[in-house]
């Protein structure tokens, strides 16, 4: 499994992924599972990946290879004229991998299926933030839905859902993200540290900030530790139910 | 959709259930989850379920048959001796209609498939909570795991994981089961007020408090409103996230 979110802020845009993936749970491995692509002062796409890992990859690979032989007749992300192309793109390849690796060769119990988060800025337009299906399409994050989440996704909704605000400064936005990541990581073992992470500052055109959280990141287990303290003094401060009285 | 949580405590069991059923969304029905077979002074036994409605119902009308003709001679949960017998009962009750729903009758793509959460208390023994799967096969509750949920269960998992002590009065365990609720309804349209919640105190075999708690109940959206706020100010409470510098 996976989690991964991508969140549109006032400020830009922040990132988090986990690394696990796994095959049952004796075959676990660390894998990247997000990925960027910059030309400083022109364009900045980060891309997000849950569910199959060997079309995830392929699709990856896909887009890498397009950039290597420009010759070739077929534009690649870093040719694409908006983000919308790149979604289009993205959802294009994603859509072909599917398709070609559920039709050919043997029947598997697998699914072949995965769902990629895009987002990012190039140079002349707004930064924008896509989920991509399996089947290809897409949609764009809004004022109304500002963040996208992939894979496990349910258990760090609740926090993020209450949390959110466009107006929040990126240490804040990964501060909440953590504590997200943090619900899932306590619930599902198929999600596992460490994590990454990129903030992009709107119009910066270049990475903002991006770096790997191992776990014994002092400050994410500084974090969690102290979650677990302030949420049960939250819910203290709560006043207590009662009981209707049996009379009346 | 369904969302049911059963907790064992230290003072005794407290158990809450939605009321929604659907088939998919526009079939939108109120129906009970929670059943309670109360012979005072001698045994309380609760029963939630999650899953197909016809199984369930199925279930819930054969134990209250079996009540109905006791010169039957299969024994019903009114003359089990133990909990475990109880849910052994309820387990074959399930399995049983599972099975014969599956294999008998057209086709269909729906699933048969059930969940019940089973707890109370006997004279002359402990109180005791069971999970029961559509196999029959059950678990108990322990200190290591002292709650179950069903149905809809990843929203509300987080604060529940967080907020549970097994030594927490009645009236904080429903303040806490109410913002696992309250979680979940916030996520999905599938789950749905009013909710059922019953309390059962250790050695009393009478129900403690039992009520119905509706949409526009004051405390629980005073609840859900407060919450908003003290779990916000419970995130800006943790310090921010530093960038590690490009420099390092």
């Amino acid at each position: 499994m996976t989690y991964c979110v991508g969140v549109c802020l006032e400020k830009g845009l922040v990132f988090m992924s986990d690394t696990r993936t796994n095959a049952g749970v004796d075959n676990v491995f660390t894998f990247r599972k997000m990925f960027t692509w910059e030309v400083p002062g022109e364009r900045v796409i980060t891309l997000m990946t849950a569910g199959n890992l060997a079309t995830t990859q392929a699709v990856v690979s896909l887009l890498n290879e397009r950039m290597k032989a420009p010759e070739d007749r077929q534009p690649g992300i870093l040719q694409a004229e908006t983000m919308f192309q790149v979604a289009k793109m993205v959802g294009g390849l994603l859509r072909d991998t599917v398709q070609t690796q559920s039709e050919k060769g043997p029947e598997s119990e697998a699914t072949f299926s995965a769902t990629i988060i895009v987002g990012g800025q190039i140079a002349g337009a707004e930064p924008r933030l896509f989920l991509i299906y399996p089947e290809g399409n897409f949609i764009e994050a809004s004022d109304e839905n500002p963040f996208f989440q992939i894979g496990e996704a349910k258990y760090g909704r609740p926090v993020l859902l209450r949390g959110y605000d466009p107006s929040i400064s990126f240490e804040d936005a990964v501060k909440l993200l953590l504590l997200s990541f943090d619900s899932t990581l306590k619930a599902n073992l198929s999600v596992g540290m460490p994590l990454d992470l990129l903030a992009y500052e709107t119009d910066s055109l270049n990475i903002t900030g991006q770096q790997r959280i191992e776990e014994d990141d002092p400050y994410f287990t500084g974090l969690s530790k102290s979650w677990g303290e302030v949420l049960n003094a939250a819910i203290r401060q709560l006043p207590p139910f009662s009981f209707a009285s049996k009379d009346s």
